[in-house]
């Protein structure tokens, strides 16, 4: 694969027009949108607008007038698109780690005799954090198992389980039917996390029997920094859902100002404070952007620039460990390589303008997003980072200081 | 009080540039302010780099270069001065909503004998709906008492006391020290809800030996629609905090992706999942004008605007109660008048430019925020008022119609 045959694979990509809606800074590679997706161009103007205007000019009046108000409602049932779900099953609300705890507390009061919480040993740190709190708060445990062992470990005092689909790090994917279908034998609730594979792979929670889910607005669907993340739950699992997180915006009537506490009808209920708008209507834009580009054509380009990476990384960059898996049906839309030096090889890639991430311990994770990565981004990603490897460039001093994010 | 006398009341005050600083719309008077605040001019700016420079061009690297992380503890320490609490004391998180969820579900796990969360009947909606969820998850009762009987159901049997500082609608202010102090004689923490008095009257935490408190960004700190929240704590009191919400953010060590979770020193540990950098952003404008006026000039102007409101109101629109406390002690920073058809008064009001707001079931609120509120706007509004009264402006069938958010 040469500089050049990457150049036609991009020619003929039929999603290429999309990497135009997108600013890219010039010269930078970015295959870091699996942890910030990238600016929208369309965001630019309607940031400003509600900056200026809707705010500004408009003030208070834009919660109607804009529909402020019904922008949880409007973005979750957008987002329902990319994650096959119906209207009214998705909302956008606060952030994924809150939407776990209300998820699991509702579901964790509703199985008053079970003993526990599952989930997985080394899913993604708030996961298990929030499941320890809601736990604690329960008076329950929570059990962490190997990924190996969560199937068999399912059991009848299992209040639910929580389980990440496609692992932030290894980027391996669960098998969302065959685990739901497993947990439903013993009536244990699934919640999926989604933070990996909204936007990243092809979803179907219907198909899947999936009742319900959490993810993320700044990844794969590009909302900008720390947007709000929602929250999925099967229509017919609404009702009965009670989460302790209650406030005024899940209410039925929240302008008539009562003491008593009414569920709205449906996804309203997830709903607790006043929404940050500014933020939301971002994420909109993000999602926007999303839902103009064919799902099948993102899946079959993410592919292929996953096998374009990997086999130039087994190549050119011999010393690395491909921890992802190969198989399609079972990975996300990165690719994760582990190195004793991945701390400071990513610093020295960063400082060469080609952006991805390092994931503690040892792992340089690339994000392949197939609305603007481009073939020519994989091959110059990898040219640079052979070049890294060739030259030591990554032991400079400067890249072994650790910084406040990572 | 002539319009004159009004503009000679704007050309003597002392803060009339702040009010530049704000993007007002032109001939609207805006009396709304403890809804949604104003636009901070500089907010245009900033918030056009955060989406075009931060996020496009420097994307994920914004969160060390452009500190994105420590946003919520630099915007708290700004917070910190506008409510008379220290460094490290405040931080700026989620909403109103779920750190009042925070602080109750941390206090009622301190005290484990405990029957009963106690706040006001008729406080703000989401202070009660929140705590009858906390309540219902640790297993203890949502006890509501009057006003007047507050002080005399603290217990030591009391989990916690929730109090809104300034009443949302009636303006009524508690005593916060004299509060306080008689809930420490039975060991009672209190936690008090500074939506309607952060920026509106002169706050001092300290000084009043408050424990616990939250507040809105959006209403007095002009942070923008949705605004981020904050939430203080008392030096003393935060290493025993335990929220049963515990997410990766307040983690000691985030980017260590470790399964055990170890909170944050100090207030690092109210932090739950990613911030809404964007939202964030806006509100950090939004206190800077805060802090840019001298806090006595404030409260001495919003007095002298509340008297003058008043004193109009009586005597050109006699049908309204004024149902706010006159002692300037005893309120905040907004009058409300009840009136039977205060709803469709209020829409003739808004159709005729002047901004207040409708709380259900029959108070006109409107908000005194003398960063921009001037004299004049005071005097005008209550002239239109006056014309719509005298000409029954408000009959108009289209002004019964209600809109989704009042």
């Amino acid at each position: 694969m040469t500089l050049d045959e990457a150049r036609a694979r991009d020619a003929a990509d039929p999603l290429r027009h999309h990497r135009d809606g997108f600013a890219l800074p010039a010269g930078t590679i970015y295959l870091d949108g699996n942890s910030l997706g990238a600016l929208p161009r369309a965001a630019v103007a309607v940031m400003h607008d509600a900056v200026t205007r809707q705010w500004g000019e408009r003030l208070i009046r834009s919660w109607n007038e804009a529909d402020w108000i019904g922008a949880p409602q409007r973005i979750g049932d957008k987002i329902a698109r990319v994650v096959g779900a119906k209207d009214g099953e998705v909302i956008v609300a606060d952030s994924t780690s809150i939407n776990i705890f209300k998820l699991l507390t509702a579901l964790t009061a509703q199985r008053p005799e079970a003993t526990h919480i599952l989930s997985e040993s080394g899913n993604f740190p708030t996961d298990v954090h929030i499941a320890a709190g809601a736990a604690r708060a329960a008076g329950i445990d929570l059990r962490l198992v190997t990924r190996a062992d969560i199937a068999g470990a399912i059991a009848d005092d299992t209040a639910a389980l929580l389980l990440t689909h496609v692992h932030y790090k290894s980027g391996a994917r669960y098998d969302m039917a065959a685990l739901t279908t497993a947990a439903r034998a013993t009536s244990v609730p699934v919640i999926w996390d989604l933070s990996h594979s909204a936007g990243a792979v092809p979803l179907d929670l219907a198909a899947a029997g999936a009742e319900y889910a959490v993810g993320c607005g700044y990844k794969y669907l590009n909302g900008g920094p720390g947007a709000p993340a929602f929250v999925y739950v099967a229509r017919e699992r609404q009702a009965a859902l009670r989460p302790a997180l209650q406030g005024w915006m899940g209410d039925a009537r929240p302008f008539a100002f009562e003491d008593a506490y009414e569920p709205a009808p449906g996804m309203g209920r997830m709903l607790i404070g006043t929404a940050p708008v500014l933020s939301l209507l971002a994420l909109e834009c993000g999602v926007d952007a999303m839902l103009a580009a064919d799902r099948d054509a993102l899946w079959a380009k993410s592919q292929e620039l996953f096998d374009m990476l990997t086999g130039l990384m087994a190549e050119r960059c011999p010393d690395f460990t491909l921890v992802t898996p190969t198989d399609a049906e079972r990975r996300g839309s990165h690719a994760s390589f582990a190195h004793a030096d991945a701390w400071p090889i990513n610093r020295a890639l960063i400082d060469a303008q080609v952006i991805g991430d390092f994931r503690a311990p040892d792992v340089l994770r690339l994000g392949l997003t197939p609305l603007y990565t481009s073939f020519e981004d994989v091959w110059r990603a990898v040219d640079v980072l052979a070049d890294i490897m060739a030259n030591e460039t990554w032991r400079k001093p400067e890249y072994a200081v650790r910084s406040a994010v990572t």
